[in-house]
């Protein structure tokens, strides 16, 4: 790393060393994604002038690639919770972000979340325009491919959370068939930015880096357009919505060498970090750099979840109804060379048409002896497994995971073996959860979470309400990038 | 954390606004542990005026609190290694050091480490005066309370350390009886700072915070000694050896949140941060911050090893005979309820006489299907584990965990089991890992690691060779603090 070159593209300048301004703002968004998209509605709708400064050439982001589900909830519940029959109670709520966030979890951000979060649905949904339709998706899935406005996107119904949250679907899906949610949402958020006059978006625009005065407050830009640098002044706040840095293989190795397990980075080619690294460089708080999002999408088929997953020494150790990521999470931690899936053939079902993670069969048999022979497990380490499992299957209780009832089926033979051992043919996608430590309001802080004058931070730049990926769920991200991207709007545009 | 004081005593000052200098030095080394002294002690052995300042009334650091041993080897062996009888090759001394820092290990750094290691005993030795026997003390301890002069003090016989690379002992223990090497390593390095008459050491001197140029290249210094500021001028560069932050609650849950789980801060009280603070309100990258040392000190009596350790689901998961807090740190990533080792009356022996680690006897059985129950294990779950555990033995082969043949006893009842639960009773010492960026020099660097000109770094303050619990071998501290110390001190005073 040391051979690395020594230009920092990111590095502030001081406004002694500016010449002349090209042009000023009073809010200046950089990057134009969820986060950025939904800041500059808000800053404008505050009644400052706003610029948007986008790498690409048009905007989208990483919110124009997911799925856009949206983590919404509490407050008795959003129009599309009541309507589908569930009520959602804010405490329910907050008790499971907090559980998700683990102990790295910023409580104040987490209950700003969980009080305001059926407001952020309506202002969705009213001031903007998104359609969620009120119907209610049954099935287990990664995404929703049908036009379902609502389903369960975490570990809502599994233990541990369970035992402590009563659970609720707050995964909202966009009115749109198929795994359309992404370009739909950005299409109506640029279409409520471009109809601003207030808002500038300047395209194909690269943000080099922050300028600041003597006082280390942020006053201003230096950008890059068409090979030439010019520079901005701003007047009221820069906010940073540049994404994370799943792009930057250096800072993976650096900051969350445990992501490099992964082999699909999920994001958009301008998640390097450069936002990250602008904020750093004024001093700004990086938190929670270790942590991403990194799963196995073991399902659909649903049916998986009734099989159990095991180590090489034949153990289970993770209930196997939770999000993905808890359980690629776990997997990662522990220790061992393969992890297997066993199911029985009705189990194994539709795999080979719905397959998604990209498992093999890794073997087969017609006892538990002779596929834990196959797998070449120790004699009497798998056999046992399943002997217990299903001992527990026929009491209707999983003593040892407590997987939830609705899962539990005997693990009848023939057995069959899918091999989700990360780095052999499964597919392991995964993205940064660690930023700029902001406050609630979105204003950057330092180490001792003083506020740096004029700098923001929203989305994956910055360190939001998601921390962990054993307890995200679908949704956390655009639900956090589009509210902390409103905040920041706000705030920067009162100053 | 918001609500925290917005005062930020490590902010950087700009030397624009120092009126006067009221003293001035070449080299100013902050924090007078192992690191301090060691870099004072190579910057004035480079011609520099070198002045230190430490916040308590004498010097030590955490160093004088510590055991002192250092981890040293390499080379075909340092004179005590070969002495023992135990060639050691810089190879397998990197290999070993490379997987102890796993993925986020810094090669050049390491490497530089152990090619220069037995140069660096040899400097101990002969140039400070540090006494080591030529005596091997086999067995297996946490510290060693013996005057012997080498021991393993790490993984490197167990699995899957020894591997792939050939074992060696490379903790070197001072030559004096009990646990007094950190004493007496540090009384001698205080001798060997007071005889040079570059070295002008303050006590009681907080360092408030760095003055930096326009350039942001550090130039000075603000302390503060009787209630009174003054101003220091730095000529050639600032060592930070001021010490991790376990003594900082805040910094913990921001940072490092998984040393929450551990009970007892290993360290001095000043270990709270202000070190990697001050670097990074001048820009510098801190890395690795959410890594730290965390254990469960099982042994002695190292009897216990030949147990095993099992959680609440009466599964092992970890060989028994690595390193504590490989184990301990493995202990904290199995979910789970409880955590036993199950011992026969002989591997429990003098427990109670050499209790270390202050767990507590949980059950006791007749029969492994006893001792089942009465830990509330469900049925047929530790019953199975003994019994594959004792073929294993039978055969001499723990195909399970590997554990190595040396430790391997058959689970004869009666037997008893120890609760070695985080949170009931068991001591689980804990420091951190995480610090600021430094170059194989000292240099500190930003995120881009383009160097910080004027600041260097070292020992705890710095990201060292040690990055993670589970590949820490005893003496890597202190051997890192005292040779980066050095580096950083030689660099510094070449400026």
């Amino acid at each position: 790393m040391s051979e690395q070159s020594k230009t920092n593209p990111c590095q502030a300048r001081n406004a002694r060393d500016i010449d002349q301004w090209d042009s000023d703002t009073d809010v200046a968004v950089v990057g134009f994604g969820g986060a950025g998209g939904c800041a500059a509605i808000e800053a404008a709708d505050e009644g400052a002038k706003v610029t948007i400064f986008e790498l690409a050439s048009e905007g989208g982001g990483s919110t124009a690639m997911s799925s856009a589900e949206i983590y919404m909830g509490g407050n008795g519940g959003t129009r599309v919770q009541r309507a589908c029959g569930f009520e959602d109670s804010t405490e329910a709520m907050f008790t499971y972000m907090m559980m998700s966030a683990g102990p790295q979890a910023d409580e104040a951000k987490i209950r700003n979340y969980c009080e305001h979060s059926v407001e952020h649905f309506n202002w969705l949904v009213d001031h903007l325009g998104v359609p969620f339709k009120d119907s209610f998706h049954k099935e287990r899935g990664i995404m929703c491919l049908t036009d379902d406005g609502l389903l369960y996107t975490g570990s809502e119904k599994a233990y541990p959370f369970s035992e402590h949250a009563k659970p609720a679907p707050r995964g909202h899906n966009l009115y749109v068939e198929g795994d359309n949610g992404g370009p739909m949402f950005m299409k109506i958020v640029t279409e409520n930015v471009e109809k601003r006059e207030q808002i500038t978006i300047n395209y194909e625009t690269r943000v080099l880096c922050l300028v600041v005065d003597d006082d280390n407050a942020v006053v201003g830009l230096v950008i890059r357009q068409d090979q030439k640098e010019y520079t901005v002044r701003v007047h009221k706040g820069v906010i940073l919505c540049a994404g994370g840095f799943v792009m930057n293989e250096d800072m993976l190795a650096k900051y969350a060498p445990k992501l490099l397990s992964g082999n699909n980075a999920i994001g958009n080619p301008g998640d390097t970090g450069t936002g990250i690294m602008m904020g750093m460089s004024v001093g700004a708080a990086a938190i929670n750099m270790h942590e991403g999002f990194i799963s196995i999408p073991y399902y659909p088929p649903a049916t998986i979840t009734s099989g159990i997953l095991v180590n090489d020494k034949g153990q289970r150790f993770i209930n196997e109804d939770v999000y993905h990521s808890r359980l690629g999470q776990a997997v990662l931690n522990e220790p061992g060379d393969r992890f297997y899936f066993i199911l029985t053939v009705e189990q194994y079902g539709d795999y080979e048409k719905m397959n998604y993670m990209g498992a093999g069969i890794a073997g087969t048999g017609e006892t538990p002896e002779e596929l834990e022979g196959e797998l070449g497990l120790r004699k009497g380490t798998l056999q046992n497994s399943i002997a217990i499992y299903n001992e527990d299957v026929a009491n209707g209780d999983d003593t040892q995971f407590h997987k939830a009832a609705e899962w539990l089926q005997p693990l009848a033979p023939p057995l069959v073996a899918l091999d989700v051992t990360p780095g052999r043919g499964v597919f392991v996608p995964m993205f940064t959860l660690g930023g700029l430590d902001t406050l609630p309001t979105g204003e950057v802080v330092n180490p001792q979470r003083d506020v740096i004058t004029g700098l923001y931070a929203a989305g994956r730049t910055a360190c939001g309400i998601v921390r962990r990926a054993d307890g995200y769920s679908s949704g956390m991200s655009v639900g956090d990038a589009t509210f902390s991207g409103r905040l920041a709007g706000r705030q920067a545009a009162a100053n």
